[in-house]
C-alpha cells in the first residue's frame, strides 16, 4: 500500500504553488512527472524548478519522467479515443507506481488544478479499480482560468449570474444556453472566430503568470484577428502555446 | 496616488494560500477587512489567523475594519437591490482607501478567489471612475469549488464535457440546458431540492477545508433529505454555513 498525492502545481507561475502543496511536495518520496506534446520539454523545466525551489535542502526524493500518451486527432469518435487514451495512460500509471517501494509516497504535479480538463484522479480511480490498493489525496492548484482573470482583473461572472466552463471543441457547437460568461480551454482551432457578434467581448491570454505572457482585451469583432495572428506567431516561436480565453456577452463589465 | 492589492486568501484553509499571496501580504501597509452577517467573527478570526501567520515578524501593518452593506433579501428587483448595494458598498470602501497616507500600499483579503461572486474589483473599478486614482492589482486564490472536488477528489468536468457554476436562485429557475455538471454556490435555500431526479449525483460540503469540514456525496435522491437535516443543524450549531455543491447528471463518473 502506498500513499500518492495528487498536487495542482498552479497554472504558469511558480508563486502559484500554495502552502499546502508545498507540505505536500515535502512528503513525497518520489515525483512522477507526465508531459506530452511541443510543451513537453517546457512544463518539465516548470516541475524541475518547483521541486528545486520548494522542497527543504536535503530532502532526498526521486523523480520519474515518462511520456504520457496523445490522443489520435481528428478521429470521427471522441468518446472513444478518449477511452482507448485513459487505457493507455492507465498502463503509464501502473508502470511508474510499480517502481514505488513499501511504504514510499508518490506524487503526480498536475499543471493548474487536478479537477479541470485533467485525467490523473480518473486514471487512479481506475488503477485502484484495477486492483491495486492506494490511497490518495487531491491538493487544489491555480487553474488557467482564475490566472487568465487576475492578470486581466476583471469578475470572472457578471452580478448573480451563471459561468460556463467549455472547451474549443463544444464552443464550435454553438454559444451555450443561458449564460452570458464563457470560459473556453483546450482550444487549439480558433474557434471564438466562429461565435464572432457585436455584443462579445474576449479576454484571452497565452502562458499567463510566466515571462513569456500575452494579453489581450476587446470587443471580439475588433480583436479577433489580432488574437489569431498573435496566437499563430506565439505558437510558432514558442514551439507550442498554452491559452484559454472568457467571452462576454453584453453587461456593465464587459 | 495608493497601490491596491486584491488577495485572494482561498476557501477556508490558511494553507490554501499561495505564494503569490504571502508576498503580497508582506507589500501591504493597510489590511482593509470588511464582513458581514451570521460569519462575520469568524471569518475576521481567519483573516487576523492569515496576517499572524504570514507577515513577517517585525514588519508594521494597521487593520481597518468596516461592515461590508449586506443586500436587502427578498425585494422583488434583484438587479436594483444589487446596484443599491454596490453603491453601499462603494461609500464603505472610499471611506475605508481615504485613510490610507501617501505611497502607503492597501490590500483586501477576499475568501476564495477574487473572480468568482465577488464585488471587490468591481466596487474598486467603481471608485476609480468617481475619480480617485488608484492601481490595482488582483491575486487569485483557491476557490471553494476547487476545495470541494479536492476533498472529494473528484473531478469538476466530466471528460471533454462543459461546468457550469451557477447560484442557488438561478438553479430554482431550472437545470441549465446543455451541461451535465452544474456547481452551486450562494444557495441559503437548500435549492438542490427542487431539481431531484433518478439520474443526479450530489457532491456537498460546507466548511471545506476547515476543521469543521462536512462532506456528504451520493445520489440526489437519496442523500438530499440527509443534507437537508445536516446543513440545518449545522447551520444552527455554528451560526452560520458556507457551504457548496457539485450536481451530476449521469456519467461515469457519477
Amino acid at each position: 500500500m502506498n500513499d500518492i498525492l495528487i498536487i495542482g502545481i498552479g497554472a504558469g507561475d511558480p508563486d502559484y504553488l500554495t502552502t499546502q502543496a508545498i507540505k505536500a511536495l515535502n512528503r513525497a518520496d518520489v515525483f512522477f512527472i507526465l508531459d506530452k506534446g511541443e510543451a513537453k520539454d517546457k512544463l518539465i523545466a516548470l516541475r524541475r524548478l518547483i521541486l528545486d525551489r520548494y522542497i527543504a535542502p536535503g530532502r532526498q526524493y526521486r523523480v520519474l519522467e515518462a511520456t504520457n500518451p496523445e490522443r489520435e486527432r481528428d478521429v470521427s469518435n471522441y468518446d472513444a479515443s478518449i477511452d482507448s487514451l485513459n487505457r493507455d495512460k492507465q498502463v503509464v500509471f501502473e508502470q511508474l507506481l510499480g517502481q514505488l517501494q513499501e511504504g514510499e509516497t508518490g506524487a503526480f504535479l498536475v499543471w493548474g488544478d487536478p479537477s479541470l480538463y485533467d485525467s490523473t484522479i480518473r486514471i487512479l480511480d481506475g488503477v485502484i479499480a484495477g486492483g491495486r490498493p492506494l490511497a490518495y489525496e487531491v491538493i487544489p492548484g491555480i487553474t488557467s482560468v482564475q490566472a487568465l482573470t487576475a492578470r486581466h482583473r476583471i469578475p470572472l461572472n457578471q452580478i448573480g449570474r451563471a459561468v460556463q466552463i467549455t472547451t474549443g471543441r463544444r464552443l464550435r457547437e454553438g454559444w451555450p444556453q443561458g449564460v452570458d460568461s464563457v470560459v473556453v480551454m483546450l482550444d487549439a482551432q480558433d474557434s471564438y472566430r466562429q461565435v464572432i457578434d457585436e455584443d462579445l467581448h474576449i479576454y484571452w491570454g497565452a502562458y499567463v503568470g510566466t515571462p513569456d505572457e500575452i494579453l489581450i482585451a476587446g470587443k471580439l469583432v475588433e480583436v479577433a484577428e489580432q488574437i489569431a495572428t498573435t496566437r499563430a506567431a506565439a505558437r510558432e516561436a514558442n514551439g507550442w502555446i498554452m491559452d484559454s480565453y472568457l467571452l462576454r456577452r453584453g453587461g456593465r463589465e464587459a
